[in-house]
């Protein structure tokens, strides 16, 4: 069925953006708007406001999930668009607030024009993605997909020892657990691509088939703590010397097979300037496109464990701490994304998020895809963080055509795995 | 002139140090006696006894040094032998404590044998050596020396914002500023090793020629942060995989130039697994036997941080934090304690002392030289620490004999260096 071109307001939009920047605002361009906070709050109550103005049914749930709904021709599952309106601290104002304003406009526009979609429409936006203050990261799209429980995210608790039930209470967002979403046709999130492969290749699109899987580990090395002036370097059991050069193989490893591998943290213990370290913790976040890639790299780990391990008199322990397998979304969903990109003559490129995001586990429940914007540098999680107006129009008008065409569609064969 | 040979009373050695061993006492055979504490006034009231039951004249200087003279035939400048009382958290019970308690046991030697000495013989228990509780360490001797001065002194915090000043004054050692040692013959300290090659040896005795030089440096790389899962390996700029690379190739450099390197402490910011840091800073400690290969390593750095900051668009900046020259020690004593070491047949090694020890500052401002006991498994710091008993016997004869040696001598030639 060919439906009528229509497009966009990208202006309405882009003040829609602009006035959600101004919420939480840091060092000029960024944003400071943790889950839950005051801030949180302001650009919920403007969403809200928004939504209700639109003429959306508005209902939140038991952990501020915030709906807006459109009805449709027929009482079908919803098609469902949205992502996270809560930043990093110091993040920027594109990441996934755009996917969620761009939902906001296609709903305006399709009012505009007086479209009627036979499927409902509904836009969301998932309470606390980053998991900057509250651990972990995309809780509140965890427990529609039953990952989490209400009890386990209400106790969850931030740095000042706040729990998540309390803030969710005060800012007025503790809605019902019957106002959550069930029975998604499909859903799609936009977001910002958060690495350079689009710009580099001078794409517009990104069509995203899955998200990487991600292990974490701990690597734990006990050496042997003496002075710094008195102990010969060939007797030392120097667990940060070791460290290193276990760091640079892996590095050398990872580079070779294709998979990511990033320490973010290191501790020396006793950690005195002319002590040599007793023992030296650090972790590993590892990730591919794969699984069986993200595991065999993991084999290497270990084999290269074993081998110091035999060679110095130092005892390496590698903790594995969380594992997140590679996610495939949906081959139908992903289909009617790269028709239209194409039908609209944008510049594609079929990817793998590396980072996490809502539709990780809405694709557990429900055929689900994504679609990313370039960002400028690769940047993300950082106030410089920018996606440029052609590519936040054109992800618009991709979006508004995706969801006409999906909420025309019959039910999509979908297995819930276990 | 041959002196009688006589003998110290090494059980009487022993149980002297057995008590001190009680006093501050942890996990069975160590020591956790910080300078100040209430564990430093009791092993100081006891040592203040010990000293007047054998007949010295005891004084306390104005930074609680503790000294005690026993005359001699003539009123000249004094020999000086001690070390300090003072342990590390979790310390060892020999340390620098038995050069203060064997230097009480040449003086009860000497008494028992009704032995009269030229010179004055004085025994010291320098304050707070290790810096553990007060930073920097070996402030009371560098005080005598005029590397730091009273206020300085009094004014160092520990860690819960104490002072120096008010501690020294609650346990009741602020003494007076008129009582500080001077114009001292020589002076001699005995430590235990801190390190392994008496023991891999099998030397009695180290002959300490001086103290290694070291330099601190802290190094920081400014990277660029980024998402660990959307940033592919190659446009990374990743300040801890340099880092890692950095310090192998530090190491591989001090093995071959005969240099000790020791990273003690490492630090990454933002610090979370799942970010790519934005920076890393951590601490170098460079020592070696001599100036010139100690410098000659640091321009090494110098110029692999020119080369990787030409490869890797990284900021690399290398901050000089601390530098003690090597210090050599007076020739004319090292000959005296090797004469009276070859006399008694002992093993000796000439060593340079890895770790600083008050000896540092007092040749400074007097003839002065170490004499080291072996340390089992060179482990020090540590409630493993261990010295045997035959050899904490041979050092207290060879002691015995070098003071009683020096107590007749003439002065030493003696420059006061700048």
């Amino acid at each position: 069925m060919e439906s009528e071109r229509i497009n966009i307001d990208f202006n309405r939009f882009k003040e829609t953006l602009d006035s959600s920047s101004e919420i939480g605002k840091v060092r000029e361009t960024g944003l400071y708007r943790l889950a839950l906070s005051n801030e949180d709050k302001e650009i919920r109550e403007l969403f809200v406001d928004w939504m209700k103005d639109d003429g959306l049914e508005v209902r939140v749930d038991d952990v501020g999930n915030i709906y807006g709904r459109r009805g449709g021709n027929e009482n079908v599952s919803p098609v469902l668009i949205g992502s996270h309106l809560d930043t990093q601290p110091y993040g920027g104002r594109y990441d996934g607030v755009i996917g969620v304003l761009l939902a906001l406009e296609v709903i305006r526009t399709l009012n505009e024009h007086n479209i009627k979609t036979r499927r409902p429409i509904e836009i969301v936006n998932f309470t606390n993605e980053e998991g900057a203050r509250f651990e972990p990261p995309m809780m509140a799209s965890g427990l529609l997909a039953g990952a989490f429980d209400q009890d386990f995210i209400y106790s969850r608790a931030d740095i000042d020892g706040v729990e998540f039930g309390e803030e969710l209470a005060r800012i007025g967002y503790k809605g019902e657990g019957s106002n959550r979403v069930k029975n998604i046709h499909s859903f799609i999130e936009v977001h910002i691509e958060q690495g350079p492969r689009l710009e580099e290749k001078d794409s517009d699109i990104g069509v995203v088939k899955g998200i990487q899987g991600v292990s974490w580990y701990e690597i734990n090395i006990q050496g042997k703590s003496n002075h710094a002036g008195s102990t010969p370097m060939h007797i030392r059991k120097d667990p940060l010397m070791i460290s290193s050069r276990l760091i640079t193989e892996m590095e050398d490893k990872a580079i070779e097979k294709s998979v990511l591998l990033t320490v973010g943290k290191i501790q020396t213990s006793p950690g005195a300037a002319n002590v040599i370290p007793e023992n030296v913790k650090f972790s590993l976040d590892i990730r591919s496109e794969d699984n069986d890639t993200r595991e065999a790299f993991i084999e290497l780990i270990k084999e290269k464990i074993e081998e110091i391990s035999s060679s110095v008199e130092v005892t390496i322990d590698l903790n594995h701490t969380w594992t997140s397998p590679t996610v495939e979304f949906n081959e139908k969903v992903i289909e009617v994304i790269e028709d239209k990109t194409n039908e609209l003559g944008y510049g594609m490129q079929e990817m793998v998020s590396g980072a996490g995001h809502d539709a990780r586990y809405i694709s557990d429940i429900a055929p689900t895809a994504m679609i990313f914007a370039p960002s400028i540098g690769g940047i993300s999680h950082d106030v410089a963080e920018l996606t440029l107006d052609q590519h936040l129009e054109k992800c618009g008008i991709l979006l508004l055509e995706v969801v006409r065409e999906l909420a025309e569609r019959e039910d999509i064969p979908f297995n819930l795995e276990g």
